[in-house]
This record gives C-alpha cells, sequence and structure tokens, in this order.
C-alpha cells in the first residue's frame, strides 16, 4: 500500500509509492518506452494491454475495452495511489502519515499513435478537455478526495513514459501545496481588494499587450509576469470561475482551440520542445469560488531545472517573458 | 540589469537574468564543459580565465590570481544578479520589482580537475567549508541582502556546466520562498510546543534509527520521513543552531566528515549519481534563533522530476526512505 506523508517542518505532503518501487540498482536506467519492436498500450487494437477502461468515447457503439474509441480513460497500470482501502490517519510520534489512498488514471488522447495535441484537430482536443471534466465530476463524488490533479508530460524529458500522447489525472486525499499557496494568495487579494487577482491580471494583460500571446473569445494564452520558465505560459479564462469541471459548454471548445495554437506556437519557434502541462483549479472542499480562477500552465522543457530550484523555490529564467511573448506571438501558424 | 520580479498570487520572487539570456533557437543546446580541448577555468594556472578572486587559501603565500591555491573564490563569470546598484523596488499596476541586485560567486574546491567533495581528504572538504562561511560572514554586512543560498550541482544532470567540483553562493534581496515556508513551519511548532521541530526530529529518529544513515559526535545523516526525492539525505547538527556561519569551528570539521561519508556512500550505492546540496540557513533580518536550525540537505538525481512535481509542489517518491537508509547505512566505505 502507498503511503501518503506530511513533512512536519513545511506540511507537504510526498507519495512514497512502494508499488512503484525500484532497486537502487535500477535507477539509473530511464523508462523510454515505447521500446523497438514493442506493442504500444495505448494503441488501438491492443486496448488488452491496458487495465480496463472507465470511460471512452467511442463512434460507432463498439464494445468496452476494443478498438473504435476516440478517447479512452483507463487507470494508471502502474499507479502511484490505490483506489480501494480507508485512509486511516495516523500518527508516528512527531509524524503523520495516511494510507495512499487515490485514483491515478490515464487519458489516451487519440488512438493514433503519432499524433498531438498540436497536431490533433481541435474538436478531438476539445473532447479531451471534456473527459476530463466527465472523469472529475465522477471522481468528486468520493468523499475521501479533495483535489484532483490532471497534468501532462510531453517528451521523455518531460517524464513522459510512452510516446503515445496522453494525459493523466491523479485524486488525491490531501490538497498540493502550490494548490494552497495559490488560494491563500488569491483569498488575501481578495480581503483586501474584493476583487479576484487572476480577472486583475487578465485585465492588465490585455489592456498592456506586452505578455499577451494570443486570445480568443473565451480566454487570453499570457507569459506570466514572474514566470518560473523560459516560455512558461497560461492559458487564462476571461470570464471568473473557480473551477475547471464546471465551465460553460462553450469554454471548452475555445480552450481546445487557444491549447492547440499555443501548442503549435511552441512547436514552431522552439522545435517542438518537451513540456508539462497542469490544469489548476480550486479544491471541491473550500468554497474559493469568488477569488480563485482556473487557469492552465505550459512550462516547456528548455533548460535543465538545477536542483537548487526545487529546493530552495527559487528560480532563475534566462528569458522575460516580455520577449518570449514576442516570439510566440509572431509564430505564422 | 537582471530583475526581481514577484508572482502576484503566490508572492515567489524570480530572477529574470537577461544577461544569461539565449536566443530562442539556442535552447535545445545544454552546456557541456570542458568542451574537448577547451582549457577549464577552474585549473590551477588558469585563474586569467574567471573574473578576480574575492578570497583563496593559499599554501605558500603566492599572489592572488595565480596559482598556488587549495579553495579560491570568485565572482560567477554569468551572475544571476549583480552587485552594483540599488534594489529600486517600484510597482507595475498589479506587479512588483526590484532590481536583480545580489552576489554570485564560485566557490573552486580544489585545484584538482578530478577530485570530488567525496574523494578530497577531510580537511579539504573543511576547507571548503570555511570558505563558505567566511564569504557569508562578509556579505550578510551588506545590508541590501536578506539571504545567501549556498549550493553546488554536481553532474550535467544536476545542472553543472562545469565538470570541475565547485559550489555556488547567491546573496539575494529577497527571501527564497522554501526557505519562508520553513520558518514559518518551525515557527507554528515552536509556539506550539516551545521546543525546535528539528531538534524533535534528531531526537526521534535516533532513538528509532530506521532512517539514520551514519552519525558522528555532532552531524545526523538520514533519510527524511517525507522525502521528495529516492535518496534524498539530510545532514543535522544534533546541537541547536539557526545560522551555518555561526556554528562553532569543531563542527566544520565534522560536517566535512560526515559531507564526505554521505557523498562516499551514494557513490557505491548509487554509482556515483548526479546530486545537489543545499544549506539551509536561517535569513539574516529574522529572529529565528530558538525554533530555525541549519541543515545540510542532499538530493542525487536519479529519477526525472516530471514537471507536474515542479508546478504541483506534489512529489511522488519510488523509494521508502527507511529503504534509502538501509542502503547507505550498509555501504562498506
Amino acid at each position: 500500500m502507498p503511503e501518503l506523508r506530511k513533512d512536519p517542518i513545511t506540511g507537504r505532503w510526498v507519495i512514497i509509492s512502494t508499488e512503484r518501487r525500484k532497486r537502487p540498482d535500477a535507477f539509473r536506467v530511464e523508462h523510454l518506452e515505447p521500446i523497438d519492436g514493442m506493442v504500444c498500450p495505448f494503441c488501438e487494437g491492443q486496448e488488452a494491454y491496458t487495465p480496463r477502461e472507465v470511460l471512452s468515447y467511442r463512434r460507432n457503439g463498439g464494445a468496452a475495452n476494443g478498438p473504435g474509441w476516440d478517447v479512452r480513460v483507463v487507470p494508471n497500470k502502474f499507479p502511484a495511489l490505490q483506489v480501494e482501502g480507508e485512509l486511516d490517519r495516523h500518527g508516528e510520534g512527531l509524524f503523520d502519515k495516511m494510507n495512499g489512498i487515490g485514483a491515478h488514471e490515464v487519458i489516451i488522447e487519440t488512438p493514433d499513435h503519432k499524433a498531438s495535441l498540436a497536431t490533433l484537430p481541435a474538436t478531438s482536443v476539445e473532447r479531451v478537455l471534456w473527459a476530463f471534466r466527465e472523469r472529475v465530476l465522477d471522481l468528486k463524488q468520493d468523499k475521501r478526495f479533495r483535489y484532483i490533479l490532471i497534468f501532462k508530460n510531453h517528451g521523455a524529458a518531460a517524464g513522459a513514459s510512452l510516446d503515445h500522447t496522453h494525459s493523466q489525472l491523479i485524486a488525491l486525499p490531501v490538497i498540493p501545496r502550490n494548490v494552497r499557496d495559490e488560494i491563500s494568495g488569491a483569498r488575501q487579494h481578495y480581503q483586501h481588494k474584493e476583487r479576484c487577482v487572476y480577472c486583475d491580471i487578465v485585465r492588465q494583460e490585455l489592456d498592456q499587450r506586452a505578455r499577451v500571446i494570443s486570445e480568443n473569445a473565451d480566454f487570453v494564452a499570457l507569459s506570466p509576469y514572474a514566470p518560473r520558465f523560459p516560455f512558461e505560459t497560461w492559458l487564462l479564462p476571461k470570464r471568473h470561475g473557480s473551477n475547471f469541471e464546471e465551465a460553460p459548454r462553450h469554454e471548452y471548445e475555445t480552450l481546445a482551440r487557444i491549447l492547440k495554437d499555443t501548442l503549435q506556437r511552441m512547436n514552431r519557434a522552439l522545435e517542438s520542445p518537451p513540456f508539462n502541462l497542469i490544469i489548476h483549479s480550486a479544491p471541491f472542499t473550500e468554497s474559493a469560488q469568488d477569488f480563485y480562477h482556473w487557469h492552465v500552465e505550459i512550462m516547456p522543457k528548455l533548460t535543465k531545472v538545477a536542483g537548487f530550484e526545487w529546493g530552495s523555490g527559487f528560480y532563475i529564467n534566462p528569458t522575460a517573458p516580455e520577449e518570449a511573448a514576442d516570439v510566440l506571438r509572431e509564430v505564422v501558424i
């Protein structure tokens, strides 16, 4: 059983996932699948290589766990958390832990092994976002969970272990620290000004334009004022809303379009970089409706992040966001 | 002039270091020096390739910036921050920034190109720690600075751009976010219990032994209870003290010994892994004396850290600390 352990100083929770344990001498070997000649478990026709699906969108009413799907969601074969059991929170002297209860799912974004969110039609990207929404709405009924992290690692250097384009979802019984920090910063701003800080940012950025990459009816893509990484990009809904899964239907369509557009721009300007994408949304258990504003953060992996940056929380970024926005804005799609 | 910018939501400060700017098409090229046939600027006899030294320990009274040194401290040739100027804090609408004022120095740990902190004699490691101390005591007189980050990136995968063993020091006009988090967590524990949380950890770990790797008169090396990374290791002084630079002289000797020992254990057990090392010490401007406890954190770089882990502050660690401590404890040095 995996464990969730809390650092007694900072309150940071960590998953100790013994199911994923590797032997010390195996550490230097990186996962780099699909290994030549091996079957890709995310390809159409290979459904038997994954755990049984929890959701799929199918064109012609084909049976579950067979071919004929557009998007397919399955439990992670090597889950960081385990879905069955009780949390069993307890102490160990100074320390706090609980069982590593949670869901860990994989969203296979397309049957096409060679496609990506940048190359798929916008309607297919929209279906992926819709699958995220459906899974969140389902999982948030489980009262053990407090947060659902939706993220994508694209490319081996960004942590992807399979080439076939996919996203992941982790439902957690605790709220990740960076989410807590965002919530608490946004709450402070609201208490002070009675305005959402993200709404304020959207307004100021659309007014100044220096960090705006693109926009459509519902979203703006921008380089944030204090980015940790070169070409870090945020997609912010113009309309205030605290939760991704509660967005009106048309916003999944406009988000799909600006997401595809942003990834195409990055591919052109930065030679198809590896990247990480994270959906930031409010925890279920907090009433953050007035002051938190869901959004998407994309971090191309262009520079090595030295450990001191993880260790200190202090980032050195060699590219000004105004310059990054210029480069991405000028890409001809 | 580099800039320090503050994220308006989380309060996280970021250095936008335009001096280090690279062109977008140069991003994919990683620094991997020394390039064959090139001179290593950190080797003895090559002193002219670095900025002029700010400190050196010399065997026979040789002149500054020439050969004959054991440890040499020079300003970073490509500094992330600039030492001259005023902070000039100001706002930009919603946003806050100041000039990127600070010091960025390199501690060249030995003239020997092939040596490392694991292979150098303990007395040489002690001299390196002593150089850290001297530089901190000097720089903290500059009232513009609030924190000094001392860190080491060892190996290209950990962010080192030169092979020749060295550490770095960055003096900052702001306090890094993770330091703030530690200070505030430690303060809370103290307010609640009137004890230092690190002292409590040292006591409990020495009692339980399951996560202890080694100890000497003044220090314990342990795998922390909730480690972010496999084989993350902390070196904790047994005696309470908030600041590295205020440790009694004999603790630099015992720290040198346990540091060398720990790195040797990692080299044997994990095939000389790349690693990052960070000294955690209290900010100058806070009176954290009673409740903060300086220490060293070492993070071998064995697994890829996926961006979602930076982005969420939520870590998945496949190795239990008890297992890591077992492996490192059983290494025969």
